[in-house]
Parts: structure tokens; C-alpha cells; sequence
């Protein structure tokens, strides 16, 4: 899958950006917007949005010219709930790079987030595509983007939870994460049209996307998920899959200190804070667990997949195997 | 006009409300996402934008009951970008109310409105019309928003600039406030079947988009609009018609003056603050200019509607009349 992935990109990396620069422009564009995108834009990310649209397209042996602004259309999205989430947070560090927020002020940093939450739209209405198919692929960002924001909901909800369950976990994780993972596969499978995959694809996703979750909240403690630092969601409070195993597993006292240092301001929390929640994790099995479950998560997706033609099949499994073993 | 308003209201303004509650609930909804929106919009407000896309739409003998969706539409898209915008000039209080991301938080409050601007679309999504139809509306709501965030780029970046034009001030206020007053009557011509209209719309909302906020900046400096107080602009630093028209007018030690007051921080404005700009204002004519020039976009805006249909004529003209004669 890396391999692949790493193919698509080196031939496609460069229409994917043409198709951003046809709603963006690079230059002379209005100072704190259309600079403040590329500067986002700028700082990174793996684009495997656009590339999973591309290439479950292509299983299907649909046209890729057809999907492409689609595709683009997804790194859009992916980017702009990056940049109102890093606000809404408070992370001040993006791809080891200032946050657009820091950079351009929190005002800019919510208008250049809309702004850009319209240019998804905008994209698939300027493909070249029938309006039956461009009115079904806004439907499905509609429905994604409304769960994305109920699943962000949940979180931050979540975080003043002081008896978090795996189930709340799921309830928050599949709506923050999954959606929006799924859709470039959705939009893949419309644009070849294949409509009738939809729902699979759905169910494949709502399996992947906590996977891909619980491998990210794992790397945030070990790698620092560029963020300058591990443990970012530890200080943020966040209520991981880690966490909420080790919830259920540890006494008393380690339940309070733990509830103590997610409940600390971010700023308050040191760096022996979060070697203390990390050893905890680790003593109570609750590292593991994570890695386990997005492994049971993965094989159960394969179950779903094993329905699908062949080579949409292959893709989708080297994918979600591809989601738990990366390193970044 | 004021009246055919209040009548629409009393007779459409419960099925507006309706159409709201099938893409938000009222009960059993997510805490502090969809009882937050209906806080927001429980907190006031004219809706004049689905009444204007009704009777546009009426005036041409369209379907009221295919404009309903759209019309209401129209009124979350005004109001998601009020919650935003609060967040963005630090607005604590809306319609006399305690702004939503005062009482929600600053995190909540900018989801919320993200959840709110994709209800926009799922609305229109919903509606019983074409699919041709359904796609120019959604093509037309993605201009406005893109217009309108522009718009908003223009205004924060107008607050650092030492020495603004009228033209700067129109370029900022046609895409911050035009474009989305505008956005009903477009709807309302599309889905009553006559799209050709579009342009002249258009070219209509060009013009009492500007004269609707020179009344909206007098009305700030005279009633207060719901904030509490009188003066917000000032205080927020806004370069409204009344200051850039001052900056012209006004010597050298009053320039200076103002732009100190306009550039401290809001919660160092004090009241007389705002009272030597109240006065430096009528000094200098600034308020009589911003008046008349709100008159003459009127008139102007009333040759373009003398080419349009008589009954759509009559209602344009007499909005148009409502717009500068309104005390709130």
C-alpha cells in the first residue's frame, strides 16, 4: 500500500495541488486568505484523502480525470477541520510548524477555515461530471461534514466525562474520525459509478476510522503526531482509547492522579505528567489494548471488504493494513 | 413594506420555523450543539432573509411552498455567520443576549456554526425541486459564502489601515454584507422558474447591500443594535462609512485622535471614547454623509428594478425603501 500510495502521489501530487490552485490562488490573492491556505497547506500532511478517492476510482475502472477535483476536494476538507480544530484546541503547533491560527490570529484563522470549507463544495460543482453524480457526491460531504462537527461535539463533551466507556469512545471517535476518512472512498465508488457500494464502503469505513484513531492516539504518545512534543492529548485532556481502558483498569488512586493531570490546563501540565500517564498506560495494559483493538477492528473490516469486486477489495485491505502499521 | 413583512411573518413564520427543526432538533438533540443553535436563534432576530426569498419568489409566481426550505436556509446562513463573526470581532453579546460562544465557549461556538453552515446545504438538499434547481441553489450559496468570507478578510484587514477609501469600503462591505442580503432574492427568482433574472439581482443587491450597512453602522452609533450599548463599531475599531468619510474630512489632530480611539483595545474604549467620536462624526457631516449616500444607492438601486417584472418591482422598491427607513 505505501508503495502505491507513494506512486499515486509522485504522479499525481502535482494535479491534485493544480486543482486546489483553480479555487485558491497562489498568488495575488487577498493578504491573511489565500496566502494563510497555502501556508497551511504548506506545512504537509500524507494526502491520503485524495489519494484513496483516486484509487478506489480506479479499482473500479472509473475515469481519474473525473474524480480529481473530488479528490482534491478531500484534502480541502481534511485541512480545513485541521485548521478550526487546532483553534478550538488550542494547539499553537501544526506539522511542527506554527498553526495558521498562531501565524494569522485566531479571527483569520476561523474566517480562512469557512472560506475553505466552501471551496470543497466548489470544487465538485466545477467538475466535469453529471449533476446527478455532483449532487450525490455534495450530498455525502453534507452528511460527512454534519457528523464530523456532532462527532466533535462528543469530544469535547467528553473531555469533562469522568466515567468515559469504550462505547462513548466509539460513539465520539466514529463521528470525529471515521466519516470523514470514508468519504474520499464514497466519492471513489460514486464517481465510478458504482452507487449501490456505498453503504459497504460506509460500513468498511466506520471500522477503519476508529483504527486509524486509535493508531494516531498511540503515535501522539510515542512520535508526537507533529506537534513539536508527545503527549499533546494528554495535555489537551484528551479521553483516548488509552485512556478510557485505563479507566476501567486502574484503582482508585490512579484514577484520581490521572483524572488530575487530564483536567490540568495544558499549559499546567509537565513533561513528567505525561511520562507518569504514559507509564500508567503501559502498566495497565491499556498501550496494548489500543493496538489490539485497531488490529480486531482491521480484520473485522476485512469481513466487509471480502463482499467487494476484487480489486476494490485488495486496495481496501492493503489500506487499513497499511493504517495500523505506519509510523506517521 | 414593513407590514407585508409582518404579515409574511405571522403566516409563514412557525413553517420557517419548521423546516429549521428537521435538520436541527428542538428535543433530545446533542447538548451543546443543537440547544445551543436554537438558544442563538431564540435570541431575536428579523428574519427578513427568508421573508425576502418568499415574496421574491411569490412576486413571480412561484411555488411558496418549494421556496420554504431555501427561505429557511437563508436565515441559518445569517445566522451561523453571526455566530462566527461574534467570535471573530469578540462580541459578547448578541441581540441583547449573551453571545453563543460566551454562554457555549469559544470551541463549542465555532463548531456550532460549522455544523450550521452544512444545514444550509442540507436543507436545500431536502427540498422537493429539480436537481437542476437544487444544484444552481447550491452553486449560488457557495458564491455567497466564498463572497462573504472575502468580505470578512477585507474588513478585519481594513482595521489596520491607517488611511481607507470609500472604495475600500464599498469593496469590503459588498462582499461582507451584500452577497448574503442578496442571496434570498436569488433563490427566490431561481426557483420560481426564472434564473434569467439572476443578474439583475444582482446587480440590485450591489447596491442596498451597502445602504442597508451605512444604516446598520447609524443605527450602531444611535439605538445600539442589540449589543447593549451604543458604539460597538467604535469600539471593536470597525472603519465604517461614517469613519472613512471622517478620515477625509476631519485635520490632522482629529485624525489622530480618532485613530487612537479606534485602535485601542475594546474593553479600553470608554464612553466618552465614544461620545468624541459620536461628535467628531456630526462635526464633520459624517453622519448626514452615510445617510445620503445610503438614499442615492436606493435610487440607484431603483433603476435597475424598473426593468424587472412589475410585481417583483413593486416588492424590490418597497424592501429596498424598508432597508433605509428601519430604526433596528
Amino acid at each position: 500500500m505505501i508503495e502505491g500510495v507513494e506512486n499515486i502521489l509522485k504522479e499525481k501530487g502535482k494535479l491534485i495541488e493544480e486543482e486546489i490552485e483553480k479555487v485558491v490562488p497562489k498568488k495575488n490573492g487577498i493578504p491573511n486568505l489565500h496566502d494563510a491556505i497555502w501556508y497551511h497547506m504548506g506545512t504537509g500532511g500524507k494526502r491520503i484523502r485524495p489519494v484513496l478517492a483516486i484509487m478506489t476510482c480506479e479499482a473500479l475502472n472509473g475515469d481519474v480525470k473525473k474524480v480529481m477535483p473530488f479528490a482534491a476536494s478531500c484534502e480541502i476538507l481534511h485541512n480545513w477541520l485541521l485548521v478550526h480544530d487546532d483553534i478550538e484546541d488550542g494547539d499553537t503547533v501544526r506539522r511542527d510548524k506554527p498553526a495558521v491560527w498562531v501565524k494569522y490570529g485566531a479571527d483569520h484563522g476561523i474566517n480562512i477555515g469557512d472560506y475553505m470549507s466552501e471551496k470543497v463544495y466548489e470544487m465538485v460543482i466545477n467538475s466535469k461530471i453529471d449533476t446527478e453524480v455532483k449532487l450525490r457526491l455534495i450530498e455525502e460531504i453534507v452528511e460527512t461534514c454534519s457528523k464530523t462537527a456532532e462527532g466533535q461535539t462528543y469530544e469535547m463533551n467528553f473531555r469533562k466525562n469522568s466515567n468515559p466507556t469504550e462505547k462513548d469512545y466509539m460513539q465520539m471517535i466514529i463521528g470525529k474520525t471515521a466519516w470523514y476518512l470514508t468519504l474520499p472512498m464514497i466519492g471513489g465508488v460514486i464517481v465510478a459509478g458504482k452507487p449501490e457500494l456505498v453503504n459497504k464502503i460506509k460500513e468498511f469505513g466506520m471500522k477503519v476510522g476508529p483504527a486509524f484513531q486509535m493508531v494516531d492516539d498511540l503515535l501522539d504518545l510515542t512520535k508526537g503526531k507533529g506537534r513539536g512534543r508527545i503527549g499533546s492529548d494528554i495535555r489537551e485532556g484528551k479521553r483516548s482509547m488509552m485512556a478510557v481502558h485505563c479507566f476501567s483498569k486502574c484503582g482508585s488512586g490512579d484514577k484520581k492522579s490521572l483524572m488530575a493531570i487530564l483536567d490540568k490546563g495544558r499549559k499546567e501540565t509537565t513533561d513528567s505528567d505525561v511520562e507518569f500517564v504514559k507509564n500508567l498506560f503501559e502498566r495497565t495494559g491499556s498501550l496494548n489494548y489500543a493496538k489490539s483493538r485497531a488490529k480486531e477492528l482491521v480484520e473485522e473490516s476485512k469481513k466487509i471488504t471480502s463482499t467487494m469486486p476484487k480489486d476494490l477489495q485488495k486496495i481496501l485491505d492493503q489500506f487499513a493494513d497499511y493504517l495500523i502499521e505506519r509510523d506517521t
